[in-house]
């Protein structure tokens, strides 16, 4: 949950309930990554995992940024704010893969495409797993390729950034079961199964569908230990919007709750990360005003489940129920034909 | 499975093995659904379920068919087939609801909104559950309210028409897990859910999120005892393509395998069933002489798992695998932690 809502307190607040917690790389520059990492280990003993985003992510034509920039003046203008500079970067990817490999963590996850193979082989080497996002078959079999350990299946379900590869207009996204069937097809590789999962059955539905672990996120952006804005929390909390996949804010594909710049903007461009630099003054302002119609609301379809607890406590609910669900639903069969 | 996959074989096959097997009303005259129902119950002294398009179904602007169908005409052309007329109806619903009255089955589920309330209270005076499928909370809230026995939960994901009440352009479709949880939060009850199930985990991920069964279409579109036509089976097989969202065939949004029709036609307008009726003889057309590329070939997202195989032997496997999945499911949650 780069951007904001991921934080040192929530991560160790996951991982000291007996869950794997993940401290997020994206947009952090390789000391505050180091810094967060830090900060979460001095929080418990617990092992960690960090989410990195891949160079591959760069995505579309950063020519479009600059058009698309100037139909977002009057918004900028409105929020007192000076749009960014289209740019082009990786993220500081290989500093942050120094930094890994120097303090290793038990597992680093890659979202938008597969890291580069000395990449993987220097993790291993220090005893991580190397985990990596996929959103179907043919992108698990290019990842099981690279040597993944583990494959996180997003479903189109999910909130935030899709995993995707590549991301081309147009295209259908695979729901949570349909790509854990099709990818369980293809693969032997544990697979941990993502998007809209809010509640104990969800996890237990996960599970039965082969994977091993839930990946959660949504349901974790109104603990009090996440840095969650003033108005994204209180967009979370009215539940009444639906979400959508935009482009409007950062020229990749992702899913949050639809305000009026996704509205407006149906056709915003793929530019990643161009689009991601020009409009961060823009949101960051609106974050700080609290006007949540020009900020990215990031969450997953099924985020008015997502309830306003500590982090330890949603785990433990999470993993009792899905322990009851399982046990209901076995029993429920062993009733029924045939 | 209206339109042709369906058939009194398939339903019976399917009952006979101890699932719910439904006959399709949608589309066919009362008479051919009552000769439907008489020959189903012919091969099986099993319950059976009847599957109705409500009088709701109708959708959009019938002055839209016209100018959508002027865009088929070289299609038409090239088929030698002339294009039908636009024409709203409600699929004689009324004598069908008689034709149910008079002759019950175990369970009649409802898809495209609300039946009225005296066809509830009818059905259920006769002894029929009465089933709603609906595609999201507030859809649910109404069913329920409209004296549902039974929530037939159908996620983005699959196959053939979606339940929308209302099918309203850039909406976004929730997915089966996101439907489960959201649906469950409003309603106590009993959920059936569907969309892209094609494996005994699937199943049993279903069964783990709170449902009371799995409702399943595409897995079995290959089976001998399906009416799938050639062209159909044929893609379905070869399992490449991707699925997508269209209203080309019908004027109301569906899902099938990706082909010329429906990537020519993005943008074509909500006008239920008049372009059903525009297209029927097209689609026909093509049918007979095996062009896959203007028929209506739907398919839930994960389509390519449906093996070529007897009904019987699917719905026996399938519970097989839930079985399975459930307990290894269990097994792995309890040798875990939190």
């Amino acid at each position: 949950m780069a951007g904001g809502p991921s934080t040192p307190e929530l991560a160790a607040a996951v991982a000291q309930a007996g869950a794997l917690g993940f401290v997020a790389a994206g947009y952090r520059t390789p000391d505050a990554l180091a810094a967060d990492v830090a900060a979460t280990r001095a929080l418990t003993p617990a092992p960690l995992g960090v989410n990195v985003f891949t160079p591959g992510g760069a995505a579309g034509d950063p020519a479009a940024a600059a058009p698309y920039a100037r139909r977002l003046a009057a918004d900028a203008q409105a929020a007192g704010a000076q749009l960014g500079a289209p740019r082009r970067d990786d993220d500081a990817f290989a500093a942050k893969m120094e930094m890994l490999i120097a303090e290793p963590v038990a597992a680093v996850s890659f979202t938008f495409g597969l890291p580069p193979e000395t990449v993987v082989a220097d993790l291993k080497t220090v005893g991580s797993e190397v985990w990596i996002t996929v959103t179907g078959p043919d992108e698990a079999r290019l990842a099981e390729a690279a040597g993944a350990d583990v494959l996180v299946v997003q479903g189109v379900e999910a909130g935030g950034h899709r995993g995707l590869f590549r991301d081309e207009p147009g295209a259908d996204g695979l729901g949570l079961l349909a790509a854990l069937q099709l990818v369980r097809a293809v693969t032997d590789l544990p697979l941990v199964g993502g998007g809209a999962i809010m509640t104990g059955a969800g996890v237990a539905a996960v599970l039965a569908a082969g994977a091993a672990a839930a990946q959660l996120g949504t349901v974790f952006l109104r603990c009090p230990e996440a840095g969650t804005s003033a108005p994204h929390r209180a967009i979370l909390a009215d539940g009444a919007r639906p979400t959508g996949l935009t482009r409007a804010f950062t020229g990749r594909l992702a899913r949050g709750v639809r305000n009026r710049l996704m509205d407006e903007h149906p056709d915003a461009p793929v530019a990643y990360p161009d689009i991601h630099h020009v409009t961060a003054p823009l949101r960051a302002a609106a974050r700080a005003s609290g006007d949540p119609e020009v900020i990215n609301l990031w969450a997953g379809q099924a985020y008015a489940l997502a309830p306003e607890r500590p982090a330890g406590e949603i785990v433990a609910e999470l993993a009792a129920g899905a322990r009851a669900a399982l046990g209901q639903a076995a029993a429920s069969l062993s009733r029924s034909s045939p």
